[in-house]
């Protein structure tokens, strides 16, 4: 337990092929796919072999690079962005990330558009891996009073380029004072207590596992300081849309008067979206909810409500922490200042 | 589907000995113990077989009976009120009944105790019966404008002596309009998946099953017209402890101005506690967290926080409903005048 485990890297780029880590497979195996193009990068992250805002990005940035190095040629490009940029509706780093791929192919001309596109994925990569760090050294100043941190889903290497946006905050936070972390199991697919739980063991940070609902009770009898998630997509105004669970750990926090703080890349800002009601929730299928590794926990032809994420308003919200700084707390005149920087 | 079930029961006396349904198998297979004495008993209500605050007051009188019953003398009803009373900490039910059972066979001595307990058992269970039925009816004019219910764990016939409480507040509803349920899965042990799925299929009645922290983000977009949950203790003040997620529910709920009630008999009011901050919170094992139908979720070693309930303030509250009729809000004054009437 005393040695630190290397560092978690959830997707590795050999300049020319993309491996992913097989998420639904942790924490029980190291499983690590291949990926070769658009088609099977698009279904990997549909599956949630590959999640997480940023890392879905990156993923679907490399995804096509490979696609139009494979056949190069304007109808490659616009049918792989198209399969890539509809894998998922909420996150908005995804449709960004193949939106920049695609202008910088389009710029190249079809005889260096295979260069081209992987120029741009990689550095996509590259500046990911760099928000990571400065996520996390900002996150620690807002959060530098917080000892016991709640969080919920799984925000570290797991879900981004680097070591991860909210999570990340937490393991920077570690490394200077030491803190406890209490993580949201994240019902259905149980990214805490598959994801967070692994990458928290592996870089030693203690922390106990809680049922999503418990959270807000704790909340309410102080067992946390802070809470820290991270996004899917925020809106102009500071609204965000994030795992769902979030906005109750939004209102549980305000009522405690304990600090709520969202963490993530600029990438998740969509400059276009005037305020989070607009944003889409992705309705998953009932088959997350009524089996469990397998076992089935309801009777036979239980109906399912299965929403994979909420919209937390930004007056909820303490601060909103990106690479390039904090606002706090988040309206629309600071995320255009943080825009423009 | 068009075929109703025969009402559910729970619990059957047959004047000597009790069957109850062991509610962990549930809905998998219907498997009911024969209960002898207070240490199967006490152990059946430790280990959730028999749950629901008012159905493990009913149970625990019985067992108190037999237990006098096979051996009558005072010895054998203080031990046996003893192991009852501390088989859960946080529903008052159990201490209450115990008590009257024990109050009852001291009062008759030792040549009529074993009839005088058996006598004050049946009577709790006629009791909690009919203030089921009651409270569908108080509760079902409270939420007389509600179609789409929000609702946690299980509070129907599984729960009670009769129908129930906040479920038989639903199906009541259902009754004279129709409505559509929203049914928290309820972690970790699931009673919502597993029970208020399983009574609500037999009844008849449409419902979805939802991930407990999806509640929140649906009731703030309109998709619940009102939230209804049980209680396990109510303290004098209004405020409730009951299962885990009640208090996020009611957050949720008053953020969206929606109704938030609680339904319970007046046997889960404690008297004697002023407010509900000093209410004994029941943490339970990891395991109840940390593997699901014999699935493990987590990296093994991983560290749990488990409590079983959590305190909703009463200022949160909409309405208490009681068999004796509605406090709302609930207040001092009011719970007061309820227990005088």
């Amino acid at each position: 337990m005393a040695v630190a485990a290397p560092p978690t890297v959830a997707l590795r780029w050999d300049g020319r092929s993309l491996a992913v880590l097989d998420q639904t497979a942790l924490p029980a195996r190291d499983v690590w796919l291949e990926l070769t193009g658009a088609a099977d990068t698009a279904a990997a992250i549909r599956r949630l072999a590959v999640r997480g805002a940023p890392l879905i990005g990156i993923a679907a940035a490399y995804g096509l690079a490979m696609e139009v190095a494979r056949r190069p040629g304007l109808g490659t490009l616009e049918d792989g962005a198209e399969v890539l940029a509809a894998a998922r509706p909420t996150a908005v780093n995804l449709g960004w990330a193949v939106e920049r791929v695609r202008a910088a192919a389009l710029g190249a001309g079809v005889a260096t558009m295979a260069a081209a596109a992987r120029a741009e994925a990689q550095r996509i990569h590259a500046e990911e891996d760099a928000a990571s760090a400065a996520i996390a050294r900002h996150g620690a100043e807002v959060l530098a009073d917080a000892r016991r941190i709640l969080t919920i889903c799984n925000t570290g290497a797991l879900a981004a380029g680097g070591s991860g946006t909210a999570l990340a905050v937490i393991l920077e936070r570690h490394r200077r004072d030491g803190v406890h972390v209490l993580a949201c199991e994240t019902r259905p697919l149980l990214q805490g207590a598959r994801l967070t739980a692994w990458e928290l063991q592996r870089a030693g940070v203690p922390f106990e596992l809680v049922v999503d609902s418990a959270a807000a009770g704790l909340i309410r009898r102080r067992d946390a300081d802070a809470v820290i998630a991270g996004c899917d997509r925020v809106a102009r105004n500071g609204d965000v849309a994030n795992k769902v669970g979030t906005y109750g750990l939004a209102l549980a926090a305000r009522a405690a008067g304990i600090p709520f703080v969202i963490a993530g890349p600029t990438s998740s800002i969509d400059p276009n979206l005037p305020h989070g009601d607009r944003i889409v929730i992705e309705e998953r299928g009932a088959e997350e909810v009524l089996a469990v590794g397998g076992a089935e926990i309801a009777p036979p032809g239980t109906a399912v409500r299965n929403p994979a994420f909420d919209v937390t308003p930004a007056e909820l919200i303490t601060a909103l922490v990106t690479e390039r700084g904090v606002v706090a707390p988040p309206t629309a005149a600071g995320v255009a200042e943080l825009l423009g920087r």
